[in-house]
């Protein structure tokens, strides 16, 4: 018989969860028979209209196979063969997509350092002086993550701020939403307040690690930038024949806010956790808890024994800073047994 | 209420059906809490074993959301910068993904005309005179389609003597196997035969077409081939997150030959659809019926009247051929009504 | 000591031959001590003004290495990544460009068949209904060769109805006219009529087989068009610093129309071979001598035994075609002696 | 008359130089009827000759038009589809090509702070960890530049030591040595000792920045890399049809090391500039001189005026930093009036 991971629940990532059951159902109900490929159908038309009312009349989504494939897409969009990118070092598009961005629009990466997954516009002016200049690469589009690399989120002013500087320089903003959710539960505010009304122009909306099967969107914000999106699609590998099966998951998610439910519970445990241990001596976090993950330094010692029972990667191996990533479907027991086991192990570490 | 397509069942493509209840409740059954992602999980190494089995155990397959994605990184394996594949102007990687092999890739399609969409070692002779001449784009790859484009099929016999022209002269050999599942069940013989032990190296091999949800896969058989798989297929936006939820798709069609049953059906499904129509005068078959597609040659207002009824596409404007598929789940009692409708079209038409 | 080539004159290439005097001579006097690098110097200004002479006051001219780098940075100027040129399958950027277009552009070259080089309306036109169907590559640009791969050239005429076609389905029009010269040579035509007048909207001009020692230009002749033009010349690889020593070439060919009696001395002289063997037996015109090559069918013996003497390309090994260039400095006497030896050579073959 | 920059000798570029009158002796020299193209002629082969002389047996050098060819080229080698360049930021190929490795090569650059240019087994140390994780882009190459972006040299032993790292991780070692006769000079040793002796793989070496007219070469270094380097090099555009051109001039500069004679007089100009205003109060040097490049901030006011007489950059304008570069033709009297005249602005700046 098959069996999924032994450990009792992995804090490792939030897509070592299943799907969420109203995703499921959702699925099943989307087997109905004979339907148009390629989104002619009626489930992906459904899903048309919940991203419209969730992101505005000029909002058009693009169900993706996964992120990676959302963000080089929707790149694509605004990038000319000698643009580049202007985005955080930490970014997901730069750190952990094995280059796709460079292989597949043939676009440089120009990586901002940043002390906690954030950039602002004081890191974007220096950038620009090449502007008109044959021999570099032309800053095109500013790529943020919301939330961050680092689990931190943008205030709708901060996105607000950067997409007022990208547009009078004739940049376009684009946002790498995997965790949208979590930033919008975190900030208690719309999807839209932090993405069509701060000025985003694209935007990869995260469904898998919210709950979904497989199933992201580019939205493009910008009516005008959404002609290419069906051929780059398509290019880029990432048009699903039988459709309905990946819309069905997003409307699931955005039918009666089921995305802020679920990151909202997530969230929830990632605070429950740090304050699990925020009294623990011989532990501090390296960011502020602002979504659904914890990123607290260890004794070296705790590390090692942890990861003998627990799912989790390292997140700095130079300063012992460890990642938790927190769920639409960690329960309070989960968390409240971890950090029985963490408060164990640090205090056995530190006494020792 | 969302509805699905109002046409009575398409024969537009197969790729217009649902998905087949084994396929839904592997799905439903991968849903058991938490799992290691982008392949580490329990339902991905049943998956291994299962293509193990019915490729041989030098085999490794790599789940792929669609088979554009499949033949761009199975084709990536082999192809350095500078070189060429081999393919007739038919095949669908010429035709119809929008390029990606050569915006991915960087590669040259080199075509080959083809009646039937078949090719033969003599079309591939004449290319290999600029082997070795810095000037043109190296030969490296033959890429067939099995079935082709044209519904029909090679034999075993025929891809061995491909294979063995290709190798003979540092050539790979990768096949499109989108429908191999119909091929094999057309001949009656097993996937091995038609691609291990025929010598082809790289399969993309075909499940979303055959009633999985969307499931594709590339299969290496080929190991010394196999090392850049991983990280041409994240590079190439392919790699599933929580990957057990395409593996188990592909683990239920290969379970229990299902995949032959589908097939099978369809398959004969196709013949009857054929069957019924082949004392009509005034329509002819452009292509023999291989597999699980009709491509007639109709009388133009016959074709007009009926895609007012019926879902198909229109294969050559020119001489009026249109293509009919059948699908795992198309009925007796689809085909027959749709024979009738045919019938009294062309007849309609031809008495005018 | 270094020697040139032992052969008393090739005819296998107009590139086999050395430089013009006039344009060595423009060579030396560019260097006269320092100047502004890329294309910021004197000379290129100059260029820029012989060209707009040429070519209408609308016209840019970028230097360029070579043809190749002429052809795949015009083409960038108008494809999307999503694009396809449509070219004869004889193209040289089909056959000789070792793939540049796919990969440094990844576009899909779609190939049209063709009996002398040339491509009409008629040919074009089954390849629009592909036009916004996210499936296909999207037909962009049409690209032709004047003078073509085979010798012939197209009329002022036919280039126009071409670039009409075009214009009228929202397709370019580009020349490879690496020989451009010798087509207006022989049509006794201006290099305008042939090109800005008759609609071309993107030119790769040659200047090397024409006397030049290596300088080629794109000729941007839609204004609109040449925004990222300088950005694709510095990605492409194809900007000078000391540009000064490109442009000087350039500039002294297009100065009292030398372009025009290198051209027409070559023709002159291909012609002059051809009526050297007009009259043999045994001996045939594959296509029409409408510029400076000549490509006759001989006994297979005759080419084995003229080759030992003489350099020349087989042209179709399968049917005994060659072919025979000449240059700026072929003589009569080249020529007188190599029909001497030609007629011989296939009077000893067709005799034997 | 055409006229040459007005200002008295440029300290912007060593590219704002002529040609040393060798080398374009060697040009006519080369203008002998006759030769094979695409490197089959003699000139070509003496080149071979020189530089197999200078770098050893196992070198084979191909003539480039340009070093961004010559880095693409090289680079192109050794990089798989999902590979990295480990580079400082400064290098060329990061901030100079106009992104022409990502586009051309779909390659991703990972950058490393740098102080002056030059990296050291420190900074890659902490690259190595992806390596073997497909989500990321694998370090393949490590590219520095001798001499740097900043004018500053490695030792052979530092080179060495970095070659010996990247060997040591399966990783090569290219060098961008635009300058690389600059270093030799500077160094008081050989080209080799520098390139292969020290363990570089790959070499761009420039000639055009020492004298030539436009002639750089891909010197590959590792005989079981150089199989590509023809294809590459054509698909990179960088095939020159009448090569003899370009090799004469290498051959020229490889000639009787007129390669150290014309660097050494230029590291020789850009040290007498720097101890011409060595003692002046308000300057100081970024970088230390090392080659023929000086790197001075200066009093914002006197940039002003300088520049007003004189053609040179601004490095950083944030810290007053301008470049001065010296060439092989810059006499001691350039130097002497620039730096009265630098002191004069300097004075009267911090006067003021």
């Amino acid at each position: 018989m098959l069996t999924s991971t032994p450990f009792p629940k992995s804090f490792a990532s939030d897509n070592h969860a299943g799907v969420h059951p109203a995703v499921l159902t959702a699925i099943l109900e989307a087997n109905a028979g004979d339907a148009l490929p390629y989104g002619g159908d009626a489930w992906t038309t459904a899903m048309q209209d919940v991203f419209r009312t969730e992101f505005g009349a000029h909002a058009t989504a693009h169900p993706m196979f996964n992120g990676t494939g959302a963000n080089v897409v929707g790149l694509g969009l605004v990038l000319r063969a000698y643009d580049a990118v202007l985005c955080p070092v930490t970014a997901h598009i730069n750190t952990n997509e094995c280059g796709a961005a460079e292989r597949v629009l043939g676009a440089k990466l120009v990586t901002l350092p940043t002390g906690d997954g954030k950039i602002s516009v004081d890191d974007l002016r220096g950038q620009l002086s090449v502007l008109g200049d044959e021999h570099h690469s032309q800053p095109r589009v500013v790529s943020i993550s919301q939330v961050t690399e680092c689990g931190t989120c943008y205030t709708a002013d901060e996105i607000a701020e950067l997409a007022e500087f990208a547009h009078a320089h004739n940049l376009f903003l684009h946002m790498d939403g995997a965790r949208l959710a979590n930033a919008a539960a975190e900030l208690g505010c719309s999807l839209r307040s932090l993405t069509t009304d701060a000025g985003v122009d694209l935007l990869s909306f995260g469904g898998t690690k919210n709950g979904a099967m497989g199933a992201e969107a580019l939205v493009v914000l910008r009516p005008e930038l959404n002609a290419a999106a069906p051929f780059l699609r398509k290019q880029g590998m990432q048009l699903a024949s039988k459709m309905r099966f990946v819309s069905a998951q997003l409307t699931a998610l955005l039918t009666g806010e089921l995305w802020r439910e679920n990151a909202a519970h997530a969230n929830a445990m990632a605070h429950r956790l740090a304050q699990g241990i925020a009294d623990l001596s011989g532990v501090s976090l390296r960011y502020p808890v602002q979504s659904n993950a914890v990123f607290p330094a260890l004794p070296e010692k705790a590390i090692a024994e942890l990861q003998q029972r627990y799912l989790f990667h390292v997140w700095d191996a130079a300063e012992n800073v460890v990642r938790w990533v927190t769920a639409f479907d960690t329960t309070p027991e989960h968390v409240d047994t971890f950090v029985a086991d963490i408060r164990l192990a640090v205090q056995d570490a530190v006494g020792s």
